[in-house]
């Protein structure tokens, strides 16, 4: 079934192949990779769109000493399949299978993990300074797409290795989509430099025709330097790369296998930093992908021949439920505005730019910029709302500080994707949050326990006049019914949750929880209940300010044995520790299990898989619950 | 003595004045700026380089209507006294005085807080956007100097600046030197713009030029759309910001506020994002500070007639031990490379720099592209050294995430300034550090209790194959004997220090610290003993891992009454809490009282005012730990 692809076992294999073979190949390989991820799920549209550039980039270079690094990862499963896991591939991120971006630990083609936007350069950078530090001569290539030219780090590593002037190749894949439709500058900029000739026949146009304007020769060079600057841009388009230092060569078709590897054997030869620019189609050789690749930059299981979705019955997502209620909330305060790092999709803010275009921004993936632009509107009066990830947040720590908390402005950030995500694994979970952002002053911290409360909290967030942050998991809600009406929640007070035949004041158990960990808590009553031990459960609802009136009535109360926390964090400074923090600042002592993540970083599977790797399923919570609270008893 | 500055109380009484006034006001506002930094310390040589700027600025704007951001607010103290504070500006950076740099609760003129660098555009731009939402007309002008426009977050807020085509003004103030010399293909690409003709001379003639190239107005133009890109960015330099949607006008002499006040008066009439550039000399008008811009950037109090530093005998500070250590280990290992982001002097790596200088990156101010560099050198084979403050590395949480510790790989993290830091204040507190690192698995945290221990922690650090983060305060050492040997630290374990008469097995107080804590602690508990409390002290060195068998055997011991724990970090998530959830795990109860720093942002004044102002004194440690323990003993 795949011919040629069967005998492909690692990079140096391609190097027999014709370029007809080489056609035929990538044809196979997007077979492979369509029907991989049509069953498991995946990053399919960017994937599809570097076979060809993949393919010639692997034929020419010689892997693993030469260095390729992929930004993100998004686009790297012929990467992976190329390079000794094409059996494998058919496990793709899945439990104990491989992993959806380059993983070091995977592969020594993996040359640099990834899952984050925006550090190849970097990292290539430093693959070459250190090859000249050791005396080596491999080439260090880095592969990043238009959407990941627009994070900052980016132009900070552009900046350094025009100065460093190393050997060093950054191909620009280019598809003018980043994930979901373009935007910037540099957009509009690369939108220019496409439709400008073809590399190879522009160069000699334009040497032939510079020839012909002999004032420029002439005149003008010895007039005025100014122009030399500006002919010079004139001969090579990609002016703004070669003024950080870099040689420009592009555009050049990125499907063209015959061109790619001629562009890059001569590329090759060159010294210095070197930019690539190459046009690529987002979903290329897969008809759905071609005409939505939005809808494919990252998609659940799909039937091959439609490209329909397999879609299960289920509640409205948290992302839905945040996309609707403010949107409804929008429509009500004119001063609400919107932004989103490149990512008005899965963020759900789409449709809230649809209706409110005036007061939506998508800066591209930039979230440093994304928080400080916040920042600056909250000065100017309007009350912004950031939806980001919660792992991508991570990029604006020192942003969140300086601009929103230092000045307590009244940003209101929401982190979607907060907890363990699923197949996306260690790179993407947005387990970290509650511990990055519990540190900072003037922050409250929300997590609702279904999206029926996510509603009420975007709505109550707007009433607090200063920082707010909301987390919220990624998937389908609880199903509860979302009530129409918004009720006033009072800043850091927690909810205690009915569980049946429990009387929460004669409990010797309180389990405090938050957000997802509340219905697992309340499952995991239900259990010990059954086991004869009574469990309270309460909702905590504020990670910050926590509710210090209700975890003293649980301290104080004598009937008190065991107090449990869960969260799906890490337990590393995370919300169980504010409880533990608030208690001994009562000066009291009782006994805290917690539960959260562990100190490590959690493998890709399912979100089921992952929480279960972790104990915070409510069969495992209710074991380990049970037990610790018979040793507590003994004593 | 500032015969025209006394009359000034406003922006607003620029408006009257001569130009012939207004250089006779630059000379007195340089007079008051230097003789108070004189005493005081400060950013001195930034600020003398903008005060001509400031008063172009604030003639031609109407302030505080029209908004001007001031990006770091290293250059922001004419803005200060011009802006209502020229009284107090004597308080300049001390306690209850105003703080160094622009802050929101200070003034209505301080349009937002700073004090990291490259946040202006992306501020500027937010109010920008919510100046048009509600249908306001004020100006919004950024400052930002050449050096801040190396952070990757000006990239991203001029891409977006440039899409969103918004009136917004960027000044850019190009001294030609960042903090410490200049570094980066930008700051290549602005010296060339530096040597271009003035703004106004050459506009015209530019101008004039271009009609006598007739082959450019006639066949080129229709020949290649290519040579028309050239073309525009040879009438008017600027390209790279032209490409990203700015129209740039300058070079434009920084120091003639003639010519700026007729430059900024143009620009006012103009729409869209206009980009300013502004030439002028870090240190203009004080002849110590042109000579050594650097030594002047930050500085202590000094001697207005020398220009010497008032440098009181001191043991060799935490910098100055880095500094030589570093040196020593990188002539044994050859694989030793080091990293600043612009701070080679701040850092101590300057040395370094000079001594290997192929193995030595000054990346500009680019934390972010700092870190990810240093993952990929030690992906590459050699052994990095990143030198950052606190603070600022906050801004390369992620990339600490994503590229070194998922990575595994063995970077050393070396955090200057870590707690409190004195003048500088809120914004340049190194007190989050212990919180946001210490829930990142693979990382080891290290503090050193004196400047000896930081010596043999660089050391070991080396000996461990993972990442680690060294935590150092600022300021002088405690001028202990700094050991010649380097010795090896076994990682994960704690060090119990000596107290004059107390038994530690017997003791019914022990005091877990770390860091600078560590000697505050040991004299708490001489003070202690006097009072018949014996405490003893343990130095944890570790903060990840912490040492589990040392807690362990304080818990168990049944003469343990309380346990204290003190460090100069946030109380949310940091130490203290590491301690709490160690013992919660053990499934002890044992009384905890944590020494640190509270939930709020810790005002400017001298280290010891701050510190006493969190109550981290050891007279204050010793009382509040007396009457905790007869608490304690009562129960």
């Amino acid at each position: 079934m795949y011919f040629i692809l069967e005998r492909i076992n690692s990079p140096a294999d391609l190097t027999q192949l014709s370029i007809s073979e080489m056609e035929q190949l990538a044809g196979e390989l997007r077979r492979l990779i369509v029907d991989t991820v049509a069953e498991n799920g995946g990053h399919l549209a960017s994937s599809l769109g570097a076979v060809e550039l993949t393919l010639a980039l692997y034929k020419v270079f010689r892997l693993p000493q030469d260095k390729v690094v992929w930004d993100v990862g998004h686009q790297a499963y012929a990467h992976k399949i190329l390079t000794g896991r094409r059996e494998r591939f058919a496990t793709l991120r899945r439990k104990d299978g491989i992993t959806g971006f380059p993983r070091r630990a995977e592969s020594v083609y993996d040359v640099f993990g990834v899952g984050h936007a925006s550090t190849s350069v970097s990292v290539a950078l430093g693959l070459a300074a250190a090859r000249d530090i050791c005396g080596r001569g491999e080439h260090v290539i880095a592969v990043i797409g238009d959407g990941a030219m627009t994070g900052g780090e980016v132009f900070e590593a552009l900046n350094h290795a025009g100065e460093l002037k190393k050997n060093v190749i950054v191909v620009l894949n280019d598809n003018g989509m980043s994930i979901d439709g373009h935007s910037g500058a540099l957009s509009d900029y690369l939108s220019r430099l496409r439709i400008t000739p073809e590399y190879i026949r522009a160069k000699h146009e334009l040497e032939g025709l510079i020839k012909h304007i002999p004032h420029i020769g002439e005149t003008v060079y010895k007039t005025a330097s100014l122009i030399k600057e500006g002919v010079k841009s004139a001969i090579v388009p990609g002016g703004l790369f070669e003024e950080l230092g870099f040689r420009y060569i592009g555009p050049v078709d990125g499907h063209n296998i015959k061109l790619l590897t001629e562009v890059f054997d001569e590329v090759r030869q060159l010294d210095g930093p070197i930019l690539v620019h190459v046009r690529t189609k987002k979903g290329k050789g897969y008809i759905p992908a071609e005409i939505e690749p939005e809808k494919f930059h990252g998609v659940g299981p799909f039937e091959v021949s439609s490209g329909q979705v397999k879609k299960k019955a289920a509640p409205p997502s948290y992302t839905q439920v945040f996309s609707d209620t403010l949107r409804e909330l929008a429509r009500e305060n004119r001063d609400i505005v919107a932004i989103t790092a490149a990512m008005p999709s899965g963020t759900g803010l789409k449709a809230f730019g649809e209706e409110f275009p005036e007061r939506f921004f998508d800066v591209g993936i930039a979230e440093e910029h994304a928080v400080t632009l916040a920042g600056g509107l909250a000065a100017g009066g309007v009350r912004p709302v950031v939806a980001i990830y919660s792992t991508f947040m991570q990029r604006a720590y020192d942003q969140i500080f300086h601009d929103i908390c230092l000045q307590n402005l009244p940003v209101l950030l929401c982190l979607d994707r907060a907890g363990l995500v699923g197949e996306d694994g260690a790179t993407h979970h947005g387990v970290f949050d509650l511990s990055y952002l519990r540190n900072l002053p003037n922050l409250t911290i929300m997590a609702p326990k279904d999206e029926n409360e996510l509603r009420q909290m975007l709505a109550a967030a707007f009433s607090y006049n200063s920082p707010v942050a909301i987390r919220y998991p990624r998937g389908a809600g609880l199903g509860v019914e979302l009530q129409k009406e918004l009720q006033p929640m009072e800043r850091g007070k927690a909810e205690r949750m009915a569980v049946p035949e429990v009387d929460a004041a004669a409990a010797p158990v309180t389990i405090f929880a938050v957000g997802s960990q509340v219905d697992s808590a309340r499952q995991a009553a239900v259990r010990l209940k059954n086991e004869g031990i009574d469990a309270a459960v309460v909702n905590m609802r504020f990670i910050k300010p926590l509710d210090i009136d209700t975890i003293a009535s649980v301290v104080n109360n004598p009937a008190t044995k065991l107090i449990v926390t869960a969260e799906e964090n890490v337990l590393a400074g995370g919300f169980g520790s504010g409880v533990l923090e608030a208690i001994a600042d009562m000066g009291a002592n009782v006994p805290v299990l917690r539960f959260g993540i562990g100190d490590e970083f959690v493998p890709n599977g399912t979100q089921k898989e992952e929480r279960e790797y972790c104990g915070l399923l409510p069969e495992q919570m209710a074991e380990k619950i049970a037990a610790r609270y018979k040793k507590a008893v003994e004593k």
